[in-house]
């Protein structure tokens, strides 16, 4: 965000990186970029007027040079021997009325045609800056009041979990380990992003088999357990029958892998949408895994917001993924972040590799903030003392980091706890 | 692809490259993605059974060692000064049980994860090789028979032209520039992939302008010049208004930037769209501008082709885009090389700085195969004897490339080619 904002335009701010050939400059291929992603062609044109180019251009409003490297971010053979690669970053203004409130169209001009530009060894779209008129934008139908009020936990971290193994269990067995997680005292379960409906376990048996167990479970209880189906399907109408199936069905959430059903679909669903939809990311890390590349989580996760995402994935400390703990803290921290309002906010998902150890350090590093999902796998499922000893060690976790309490300590007397340090910690 | 068609399994080429670390291997990098990406978890799972595994694993089916290099894909601060990176080429194969015939379940399990694996140094998906149940897809409406039919064009380019520039034109002036390239003889004319529906130039009045054109021209000359509307919107709806008024209207083609509106906005359109789809693919440019990233043009395509994309842009020699020429080479093939059939090939569109100067090496480089469109922008707008002279030499260069003479000695009697190679030629 560039300080107060500006309802007019767009600001988009780019970490650009060029070689420092002669003549350069990061000035230079600011401009280029945006009279290429605005009123520019490569020969002059008798149509052109001066009226157009003050409506439509975009304009270069910053220039924040950074430390130059020798490593470009693409390979440039191009270059000779010991070429240095400039970097910094760089907001472009493109008018509202050039760009409109389109998704399709803030990503045609403002990102697409910038990866293409001649001339780069990196491009890396930081954020993101929308005027009031893009708050048109659904935004998240449940956010964090919404899941909150959905799983009935007022206060604190919902405990989650998933079932495993991802692939390859019946509807019947699927149910087996959905009760054994419910008895365990999860506020929170999903299939595995990677199971949608194949075969072997269409979503419409997985529903039949698993919601009477939700539901016996709260009949038992009186605590009901949120399960979230995943329903993505790159065909929007499969995507609104899975939808429907699990809302008639007494179901509440649905796992949505937002990069494979793609803006359309998250488009399509949201509108017309019942269920807490919690996203799963998959795909991005290719954005991100190169820092001079592709697209900051920052930028990335708010479009996905205004899509109407409740429950965003952030991987989390020691992720057992190749993400590392900073950009998981960064991640935690845009999904807070309000765009428009604190209605906008995204509960952030703590997960990969998850078993309660990690809650001193994801609480110490996210400033102590309680908004949030945790949710175990095998740090559950593969506690030496069963599943519900997993859930309660990690209840003990929290406890212990909100109360600044080591979790050695905490465990002396809390063997659930000790367990899982035995078993999990490296 | 890999051979005989399998027809159990879909397999996926991926270019792999780790850290030559002590231990590590290709192989053994390999097995833990496939294990992964089907039946695993970080720990012990008392519920998983070898049926499970032998039903839905993914199995290791070919390992091609590549040279290593020094320079990994992603920056890796972790590793020790001089580490080499291992390289090659992994097959895996995914049981079509486990994965489905849904473009999200295979992008899901067979690509994102991947590039979110721990270890990498780079990951690249090369291809998709698809079994026979992946012909359920609709593939392309029109496709290249199709785009011939509507232009009327039985041999030959078919010659195309975009408005420009790009942004900010009313929809009179657009309508004006629209007259001028009929009369100037084009095939084809696009909005520009940036022109979708702004406030200065909503959708439904630049239609409302353009299409007494184009029709006022077939009745004074015969030919009916094919126009691509911009109707891309991340919002199904709005696509599917937008396509239903350029349908109303008469209209016959669209453009739409996939990238922009996902797997789902496709799917969704091409389910009822009357019109022929040309396929802008910016966006795509991060995914193969470093080649140890991201995704090759040719198993990219391959999806968007079963979704539907009857035209793909795929710039062309001489670019001015970053792409080098090698890339548009291997794309053009890319388009014309079957999944299941002759029919599910898109129609290649040459394009980016184009002025007919390439055509020679166009032509050489593509296996002389005319199944084209090859698309102006400034080599027309701008030529120096006026926009028909422009579209008039690019016919001329396209005819000396067939008949083999050199581009010269063929201007030698045509002033309008003579004076682009005066103008463009660098």
């Amino acid at each position: 965000m560039t300080g107060k904002r500006d309802d007019s335009t767009i600001r988009v701010t780019y970490r650009l990186e060029i070689p420092a050939l002669p003549g350069a400059s990061l000035e230079k291929m600011a401009e280029k970029i945006a009279s290429d992603q605005s009123t520019g062609t490569f020969t002059e044109l008798p149509g052109e007027t001066e009226e157009v180019r003050a409506r439509c251009a975009a304009r270069v409003v910053a220039v924040q040079p950074l430390e130059s490297t020798d490593q470009p971010g693409f390979p440039r053979p191009e270059d000779p021997p010991g070429t240095h690669y400039l970097r910094g970053d760089v907001t472009i203004a493109f008018p509202l009325e050039a760009v409109g409130t389109d998704i399709a169209a803030l990503m045609t001009i403002t990102v697409g045609g910038v990866y293409s530009a001649r001339g780069l060894s990196g491009v890396r779209v930081m954020d993101f800056d929308l005027p009031s008129a893009w708050a048109c934008h659904p935004g998240p139908q449940f956010g964090i009041a919404g899941s909150r009020r959905l799983m009935d936990v007022a206060q604190g971290p919902m405990i989650a979990s998933i079932i495993k193994p991802s692939l390859g269990l019946t509807p019947a067995d699927t149910a087996q380990v959905v009760r054994e997680l419910c008895e365990a005292g999860v506020d929170f379960i999903k299939d595995d992003e990677k199971l949608m409906s194949p075969g072997y376990s269409p979503l419409a048996d997985r529903v039949a088999a698993i919601m009477p167990v939700i539901e016996d479970h709260q009949q038992k209880t009186g605590k009901r357990v949120l399960y979230a189906f995943g329903i993505s399907s790159a065909d929007p109408d499969v995507m609104m029958r899975n939808h429907d199936l699990v809302h008639a069905a007494g179901g509440a959430a649905a796992v949505v892998n937002i990069n494979s059903v793609g803006y359309g679909g998250m488009s399509f669903l949201r509108k017309r949408s019942a269920l807490c939809l919690h996203a799963h990311r998959n795909g991005w890390d290719i954005l991100t895994r190169n820092p001079a590349l592709g697209m900051e989580f920052r930028a990335y996760q708010k479009i996905w917001r205004l899509l109407g995402v409740d429950q965003f994935q952030v991987n989390g400390i020691a992720a057992k993924y190749w993400e590392p703990d900073d950009s998981f803290v960064r991640s935690f921290g845009d999904c807070l972040t309000p765009i428009f309002s604190e209605a906008d906010c995204a509960l952030p998902v703590v997960c990969s590799g998850q078993w309660g150890g990690q809650a001193p350090e994801t609480f110490r590093r996210t400033g102590g903030r309680l908004d949030l999902m945790y949710l175990g796998g095998g740090g559950i499922h593969g506690h030496p003392m069963g599943a519900r000893a997993g859930v309660t060690a990690i209840r003990q976790a929290w406890e212990a980091a909100e109360a600044g309490i080591a979790l050695a300590d905490y465990a002396g007397t809390r063997p659930e706890l000790a367990a899982s340090l035995a078993r999990f910690a490296r």
